[in-house]
């Protein structure tokens, strides 16, 4: 099954106590396709100006399934992040931002996009979100992201987008922002209350949980002995877990588990390398192999007694 | 099998942001004890002043398998700490520390403690430490805890202690200012080369690592709705942690796993209630519950694609 994603394709640079990249592929679109391409086919709607190194992208996603016809370039310029990370890896911090053509950007979704069983609405403006929501015919699935920025300036759109979307992925900062309240238990089952089934709430470093009408599950962030850089690793996490359900087509609970360890699989290695990179060279065998570790991680028989 | 524990028994006084209580029983060793006796039977050895409500102890102890003769009263105070919370209740702060008598605590193991199978050293100063381990003889497994005070000013004994420990506990703070190494893995390796078998790395809500040489493995803390008060949760933990094993009397890796979620398992019980009073209420059937809902949180089978 194929997943459509709306979201922002940028240029990062990026400082980390390993060292600096300038000018690297970047976004959340970007990293959800670089992601959700292992296991799924995927559409990406997006904006760049006319300064972005398009051959760059093109050569990058050569040769994954990632259809690019989606994404429109502008006069003007691209979307640039700059930001830096000290020994705390969990937390950015921005030096620069220019939307460029991003300020300006409504996603208009291709004719051949619409049909899209998977949607995944990146972390952009809610009104552009509930726009796109417009242009999809039913989707088996609809998630979306969302930040802070958003959750401060456009709330009322956020809770209308809430009930139209089947998922949300937040971090926990932005669950507690958005709820008003501090226990995430209590979070989630405020945001489950105003539309969406299953909300998945992202702590960094600290792994993820997946709560459900019935049920909270919890997935470790895989512990690596060097995270190199965490730039887009929550969207890489996105994309493992909305490609893992595109490939599988099952949105049954013991699915939506593996789903949320095939996302951070994918955020694990996101973390790496700088920009898409280790997740433009990652095989399938890495990633099965990725997927046991993390079984083995976590895994205990239960006694009897 | 029987657990020696050596540690505070004390008189605490908190603050939560749900309520507050004043002088009730708190201390490494009391909490430790309360949770291991779930398990097995605990010997506990510590030192308390003459204002001490000792019959409040024994009657909060009277059921269970807590031998309280190497329980020495001093001339002078208790050990008093009186401490706050705010909504992060991750983090303590405190407000006042009264040693007491505990300043010149020197461990006596009574004769009859000395054979213990399985012994853990509380959060004491390591020379004292070190020297219970010369009070008994041949423990089948030796755990320790320890804290950023002693990191810093007893270094070189707390080092020393590490040869001759096999599992340590600490939290992540402590481990990175242990080994001066940020990365927990790398962290936890340093640790290893100096001594421990096991290292234990407790990240309070975020959960807990157990390394050994060939494997990590990771239980996250139990999500609770309501989270009371977090004092006591680590002692709690290492109580459960070790019960467990002595119960069982197996070093298995399997068995140490199920020892980890164990001790989660009593930390998420300690925190549900002000001083020992949850830990003390607890049935085995409650027990075995959390258990299996720790096994709901985290099992995912596997694909096999």
């Amino acid at each position: 099954m194929t997943v459509l994603v709306v979201g922002s394709v940028a240029l990062d640079s990026v400082e980390t106590p390993f060292g600096k990249a300038d000018h690297v592929l970047g976004g959340s679109g970007t990293f959800f396709s670089a992601s959700a391409s292992h296991l799924a086919p995927v559409q990406l709607v997006g904006v760049i100006g006319n300064d972005f190194p398009i051959d760059e992208l093109k050569k990058a996603f050569a040769n994954r399934p990632i259809d690019l016809s989606g994404l429109e370039q502008q006069d003007g310029a691209s979307f640039r992040w700059r930001g830096r990370y000290r020994h705390d890896l969990n937390m950015a911090e921005t030096l620069e931002t220019h939307l460029g053509v991003f300020s300006n950007f409504r996603p208009k979704i291709p004719d051949q996009f619409r049909g899209a069983p998977f949607v995944f609405l990146g972390n952009i403006d809610p009104r552009l979100q509930l726009d796109v929501l417009t242009q999809v015919s039913k989707p088996k699935l609809v998630a979306c992201d969302t930040m802070n920025f958003w959750i401060e300036s456009r709330r009322p759109d956020l809770m209308q987008l809430l009930e139209h979307v089947d998922l949300i992925t937040l971090n926990d900062a932005e669950a507690r922002q958005l709820t008003e309240e501090f226990n995430l238990i209590k979070a989630a089952r405020w945001i489950m209350a105003h539309g969406p089934k299953y909300v998945v709430i992202k702590k960094g470093e600290h792994g993820a949980f997946m709560f459900t009408k019935d049920s909270i599950f919890f997935a470790p962030a895989y512990p690596l002995e060097s995270v190199f850089d965490p730039t887009g690793a929550g969207d890489s996490f996105a994309g493992g877990f909305i490609g893992y359900l595109a490939r599988t087509n099952d949105l049954s609970e013991a699915n939506l588990r593996r789903a949320v360890v095939y996302g951070s699989a994918m955020g694990s290695f996101a973390v790496e390398k700088f920009s898409v990179q280790r997740l433009l060279e990652i095989t399938p065998q890495d990633i099965q192999r990725r997927v046991a570790d993390f079984h083995r991680l976590v895994v205990f028989e239960q006694d009897v007694s």
